[in-house]
């Protein structure tokens, strides 16, 4: 049985705690979050008992320490963690590989995490990373125990799909938020909207979105494109629209 | 039984007729295109036969006429084929109901449609406006049989809809298909980003997207911003990823 302790009381912690709690060969070893009441607050939303701790001094030693804590606090921490026969691991898209005292990996697992949802952990693509090779199958093991789909990623790799990432999640998720707020201007339901938004992410997932794109701006259909404009009441959404529109204009104009 | 003629070989007339052909009460009376062979090579992709025409004089009467032509042809298409006694309802987001010599309808069903897509018909929403309360109920009818989802929706609602659906659609497609272009660009595999598109389109079914956002943006989070817009090789992603950062910035800086 090896033995994983998880850094962090945020969403990405929580779900690995689930997903590790439901291995066979691996057990959570102990919870780390510096704010005693914030652990215990984590701890016991988990229907298991989970060992909890404070006070870097007392940690226990441990396979894994998988740090899932804020992007700018991870470097200085693991530097306090650090111990040489101790796999650490940060979880973050934007990090470099570090060259701490420990065997450094990076175990970056490319979804968005709430609370709320129920993941499939099996679909989550797990971009791994790690200093030589012994250390990478290590890390390997974890990650196909939980995970169908393993990737080997540079640290240049994975800045990369990190700001995709950006694009697709993020902003994608902005633009729903727009299309909400026209809802609630024009007082129609954005209850309607819903399969829409699930169907246009589910076409991407056969075909290619140059492929699957469609609309008013894809036809350079100016007509279209002017009553949608003219209907836009706040200038905010009027510029993304612009914006938007002539950048997909842009994309297709030789293919027109 | 109840009879329904279809105009159009696209995309959303083929939804229509494959969703029609499940009803029990309802039976596809014939197709029509213009062009002969378009039609024929339309019908022929049914495992079922259908009556097809290319001639406005040769159209026979039917309970419904569903016209699911180009938006731009459509008012002149129903001055030909209207008669008095015949329900003839266009399928177009952005066009009123309009006042032709028979029974003026909307029957819009808001989703993307392709071929290759198997849609989950009852799950369709359906904003459907009638120039009065009888003809209403004739196609509430229709659309029940199809969907669960079934909206009353003014012209103008429609179109409010129609231009939220372009933000959280063809606007949303495009940044897919800029994360498709990073990737290549960087030579990760888009693959990757596939759940992470789809967990992000489950997210807002539960959740407000307003309340589901994250990422830098959001954070005002400079340091990572300007790490990802270095690391964008091209000009159009830095401008979008720019805009579109700006524009999340605005949208939370009272939050902050």
């Amino acid at each position: 049985m090896k033995t994983v302790s998880v850094f962090g009381t945020g969403n990405v912690a929580f779900h690995m705690v689930k997903a590790i709690s439901l291995l066979k060969d691996y057990q959570i070893e102990e919870i780390y979050g510096r704010n005693e009441s914030k652990v215990n607050d984590f701890c016991n939303q988990f229907t298991f008992d989970l060992n909890r701790v404070s006070s870097i001094e007392e940690l226990k030693p441990a396979d894994f320490y998988l740090v899932c804590i804020k992007d700018d606090a991870i470097e200085s921490f693991i530097e306090k963690i650090a111990r040489p026969e101790i796999i650490c691991m940060h979880t973050s898209g934007s990090l470099d590989l570090l060259d701490k005292n420990c065997k450094n990996a990076v175990f970056y697992p490319l979804q968005t995490f709430s609370k709320e949802s129920d993941l499939n952990y099996a679909e989550i693509p797990f971009c791994l990373e790690a200093e030589d090779n012994f250390i990478y199958k290590a890390i390997e093991g974890l990650a196909q125990a939980i995970s169908d789909s393993v990737f080997s990623i540079s640290s240049q790799q994975r800045r990369s799909l990190h700001t995709a990432a950006v694009f697709v999640c993020n902003f994608v998720n902005h633009l729903y938020a727009t299309g909400e707020e026209i809802c609630e201007e024009k007082e129609v339901a954005f209850e309607v909207l819903k399969p829409l938004i699930k169907e246009t992410a589910e076409k991407v997932q056969r075909l290619s979105p140059t492929e699957a794109q469609t609309g008013p701006a894809k036809r350079n259909d100016q007509s279209t494109i002017n009553a949608h404009l003219n209907l836009l009441g706040s200038k905010k959404h009027k510029q993304l629209y612009q914006q938007l529109t002539n950048s997909i204009i842009e994309k297709y104009e030789q293919k027109l």
